[in-house]
């Protein structure tokens, strides 16, 4: 099966969550909207009338006649058939009942930057962006972390421990000082990261030029002012 | 199967979506923590580290074995088995889709009156509040009622459809004087919510003390600085 993954083509966002498990598992897929035009072609599969499924926004993927849309279902259903979740119906919605919380987290992790619109700019909400960032901090980043370094998740790599991994580079990424303080409480996930990264078919795609490097246009941003 | 649902005894919010399944379903279940000293049995398998599947936050649903939690994963897994959705896997997966664009919604309404963090009162963030609720109302709303009003749905009701209700019910009581001025452009949307509410089953529901009131704890609230 070659699969059409449709996201914006300059940031990770929530499509890079389903890029590390078609990357991990060697998939054949084509990243249409990073494709001459493909932006156009994404705008108008999305706007279609014929389409029966349509998605409110990316990412959306398209396997034959199927076309699917949010991030934690596609990768439900994508996982099994890559190997990166078992088949079994109660594995399968522990698996994705940890994804949406996952996709909670990242929502709280995009409003840190973007707490009045996500139609505005940074800089028309950054004394907003200040309050928020700092309860993050200072409240909701521990509560997801902890949450997660206490499960017990033996040494099995899945989805879930890949879109981990990505919380831990991207947390790294946009808040820097404190992760720092932070990780030594948290040696479960930190060596979850590390045996992710590690991974052939991952570590390869992290150095190409198909992984897009964290950028200020993202849900993972660098603004000094919003960390520690 | 006699459920067990877990959540918050003095709000409809997030638990109410699987409250109105259950409930138009006449199925057989138990809303543990509004029960004497059902709080602290809610917290207590919340906390408990016999529990495999640990839930981050309520609702969660116990039916036998299964620990589930996550509203739109519950619904997913629940739907099913109380008639209110397909058994094949591509209805299923299309009603999941939508499900979880509600629950996109949802937590935006949320943060119109929490922008800055849901454990301040919201008389701690209310100047900020009034920026979101105004990109909210002018901007957020209408993209998701576009969305689900262009949606061919045909006559047939399934958790979708209850939790669109629920949808129009709360921003009616939040936003009295917006819906008032949106809904003549909605009439599909409107349609439906009649024809929910007219179900046997949920009217009776609606009417019964099992259903608790909206009010200023909850996910919807009736600010009225924060309407039109």
């Amino acid at each position: 099966m070659r699969y059409e993954l449709y996201y914006w083509p300059s940031i990770q966002g929530r499509g890079e969550f389903i890029r590390l498990a078609l990357e991990d598992a060697g998939a054949e897929y084509v990243d249409v909207a990073r494709r001459p035009r493909g932006v156009q072609a994404m705008m108008r599969l999305m706007a279609s009338r014929a389409l029966k499924t349509p998605p409110f926004a990316p990412p959306f993927l398209r396997a034959g006649e199927l076309v699917i849309a949010q991030t934690a279902l596609i990768l439900h259903w994508l996982a099994p058939r890559l190997g990166l979740a078992p088949k079994s119906e109660a594995g399968r919605l522990w698996l994705h009942q940890q994804q949406l919380t996952i996709s909670d987290w990242l929502v709280e992790v995009h409003d840190t930057h973007h707490p009045i619109g996500s139609g505005l700019y940074y800089e028309d909400q950054k004394s907003e962006s200040l309050r928020r960032a700092a309860d993050f901090r200072e409240n909701r980043l521990r509560k997801f972390m902890d949450y997660f370094e206490r499960l017990d998740r033996g040494r099995n790599i899945t989805y879930v421990e890949l879109s981990l991994f990505q919380m831990i580079e991207g947390l790294r990424y946009a808040f820097p000082q404190t992760m720092a303080a932070l990780e030594p409480e948290y040696p479960g996930l930190i060596d979850l990261h590390e045996r992710v990264a590690a991974r052939p078919r991952l570590a390869l795609y992290l150095r190409s030029k198909r992984r897009i490097a964290f950028n200020q246009q993202g849900i993972f941003r660098a603004y000094p002012e919003l960390d520690a």
